[in-house]
């Protein structure tokens, strides 16, 4: 976390063979890189290599506009999906409301006292109720109410303004709209969701009801990315609470909203530092 | 828990009125019964009331076996459902076992050591594999394979023994089959069983494998009374721990295993310890 | 928690003895009062008995004001240490801070989205920086430099405020000061503090620096009133999060941040809620 | 954790500098190993940094005996302190036990079901005990009672015992012994021991009946490497549990146990394979 100075990060997934860390590691010696944090995984199953390495830009003799083009030999070589990410970039973010405040207030405040780094360049809603937040904060905030008969071009206008701004993140804050298809093709492991359960359980409408009615113990909260498929996106982070006989629905929102808070900001950094490679329809996280 | 002497416990639930908690509590102070726990809980939605009451024996002027009888009055008036136990009576327990041992064990250690106040009368398997453990506990063991053209007599066979050996708790310690609609209509709210998954999340087999398809970040095991809808009773106690990337199928099962020693062992000790009141498909804990 | 009708709550204890309960019960019922809670508690090594029970105003034959008056030969009959509290006052609160802002919006949130039922009437702090986040709130702000040479006096002016403001109740949300004894005398058992430590480890200054020279796994927070000896007081809450050798202090600090978030609110809401009876240095918590 | 083929690991830490991830790795790579977790760490305060690094011995050209004699020449260019491990090699563990036996038990179901790769050799007491535990496992148990008068001839002959049976690690499983200096010395980070608290908290004895008097609402179980100080090595692992006022002395022992297992048993895990490196006194885990 202690990032004085700008590093390089790479993520990357190949098939599995050998070599692969000897070539990057090789790649970033040569070039005086000085690696601070590299990180490994194979999935035994699919044969598959994941790498997160991080190293300094301050001595790298490979100007940062210069490393994709000179690293992709090597990309080739192992055939990788990977990508190049700058610590110094401040990404941008849209984050998405209707009328509950909570997740919303808590990201501002983490970006605020930059526990999270990213700028937050507009609060899209489908209600005006968290205008005033937005306000408070300084940003943007637009409130482009969802017509039904209208769909696809509420989600083209949303698409042209995402484009326009330059959002290379969407935080789905407690957002209560199905992302159209076509926003999520778009922004494919780009939107974070946050779902008010413990999934796989209670997919759907109304888990805290659905807790309540089944005599849970336990609750839950789930982060993860978006997906044409409704909930089933790559899970990123989840946590728990205790909850028993005593509490009412109303005390099952209550304490779901810490869990929401506490997993959406998690996943977000975990976004925002690098740290999250997708493969299939689960992540490795690197933390 | 420091039961140096004998307490008399009665659970009950019955329509919410005014009159209970005095009425109860006159009973006990006028017979110069010592109340050191007393519990209530309120459900508005069903106006259900339930208590859990624990007084000490001693000075009790009603003697033991006449307490039922001089209570059924005020149970009559407010229409209750109850139940009256003595905390140094040892409920005579039946494990159901199959080829895992770990449960097993770890029941009969905290038996052992005196954590658990029963006594395990005998160990029922579909297989052979832990009759050793049985044997080490000087526990009889009683192997009776499942016949699946034969399963009802099977499980006349199976109730025939709990009745014979006076079993007061049937605990299904990772037992593979099915318990027959016969036993559990008669042991209502008296089997547990310990399933290895999140209720509700990854109802049926292999829930471990379906964990690591879906690639959750957390996974669970939950005890709970045995009803004739397969997994959907009510829940006593769940547990949760942290997964990753990093685990295999194996390590899930190697981490669940804790859990489900945990969590199975909590729910047997809250039945033993009479704080658990069942309504509807839900629990009440009185902890 | 739905607290649709108020309701009244007392909250006791007194020397072990038969019949505390039938007697509390039996002038509730008699004066028409519908119990909606009811929980005890009997410290065994000082034969100690705690009580906290809640019944409906609504159709209640004593008056609100003629509670306390009518109770009171009970009480004495049973040397009774006792409160009464209504479920639909609002305490008036006054938070006290520095220069970290996390607590005090976290509080502030709380109250705003009606999760703490309570009135934050002022803001006091040793620094100016955190003006801007009364102002939002609309909470008047006052700074009070703390001068070493002038303690004795300071303490007056804030008592005095405090007097003036009728304030029941005293948060320290992350504030650098010590409070004085006069205060601390004056509120017993009605200030706050939440410790970023785990007590009783790492008492003293600088405890996230303190946790990452020994190398700890685990980080913890603790909310306790404040009493004349330095973080000794009674602990309302705790919770703690994992840390691992990648963490700096930093990190350290924000995993500790969330910490002090959720346990302070935590120990406020039970404290509103009429939850804890103190008992010598410790807690009883009917949650 | 699928370990169908042997590897080896290499743990090792050296003053930070470019080009370590390089050598290593080239080293590897060149000699036909295939590397299947790679994890590294830098500290930064001290630069110094640590790696641990495992590849399939299958098809390794440099035969297993000649690794370390090979990698030697990197090892001094880089001015690491390393060892080097292989997978299929099952430590030789002493168990020292007192009278309490949870943990004894524990860990010797898991290396029976195959959780922990290692075979405890001997079973070493002060008290006569546990003998009939070691004999269901079959275990050669040897009292060794300690006599205060006696110390150092007693730790000469404890000393002796684990040469000859070429002891690779040492656990205390709930003994009450201090290990004196000099096997301490010997077996420097590898004697392995489960402290009954939340370390820094209540040092010393007694530390359920210190929390008990406290009030705290979370107990803790720490794991360490025992040093010449008491309760002050390296820790390994940690876990809590909540506890509330219902709790007596008896209950936090009883969920002490549970606690005390769990850490244990997952510090000689993380030990057996090799995921530890201890610098100062603090730990890395490569988990």
């Amino acid at each position: 976390m202690n990032k004085e100075k700008p590093t390089a990060v790479l993520l990357l997934s190949c098939p599995d063979t050998r070599g692969i860390v000897a070539e990057v590691s090789r790649y970033i010696f040569e070039n005086n890189g000085n690696i601070i944090h590299s990180d490994q995984h194979t999935d035994r199953e699919t044969s598959t290599y994941f790498m997160r390495i991080e190293w300094e830009l301050d001595g790298f003799r490979v100007p940062r506009g210069g490393i994709a083009a000179s690293f992709d030999s090597i990309a080739r070589m192992f055939k990788m999906n990977w990508s190049l990410h700058f610590s110094d970039c401040r990404p941008k973010i849209a984050v998405f409301v209707s009328k509950t405040d909570h997740c919303l207030y808590d990201l501002l405040l983490r970006i605020k006292s930059g526990e999270l780094a990213a700028d937050v360049v507009t609060v899209i809603a489908n209600h005006e109720d968290l205008k005033t937040v937005a306000d408070y904060f300084s940003i943007p905030f637009r409130c482009l109410p969802s017509d039904p008969a209208n769909k696809s071009a509420d989600e083209a206008l949303t698409a042209g303004l995402m484009d326009e701004m330059g959002i290379d993140l969407i935080v789905l804050a407690r957002y209560m709209q199905i992302i159209g298809e076509g926003l999520v093709g778009k922004y494919k492991n780009r939107i974070i969701n946050i779902h008010h359960s413990f999934l796989p359980a209670f997919v759907g409408a109304k888990p805290y009801h659905q807790a309540y009615s089944r005599g849970v113990k336990i609750i839950g909260a789930t982060s993860h990315y978006v997906t044409a498929e409704l909930d089933q996106g790559p899970i990123i982070a989840q946590d728990v609470a205790q909850v028993s006989h005593r509490d009412s629905v109303e005390d099952l929102i209550r304490k779901g909203k810490n869990l929401e808070k506490n997993v959406l900001s998690r996943a977000v950094q975990l976004h925002l530092e690098n740290k999250i490679v997708v493969f299939g329809n689960k992540t490795v996280i690197f933390d």
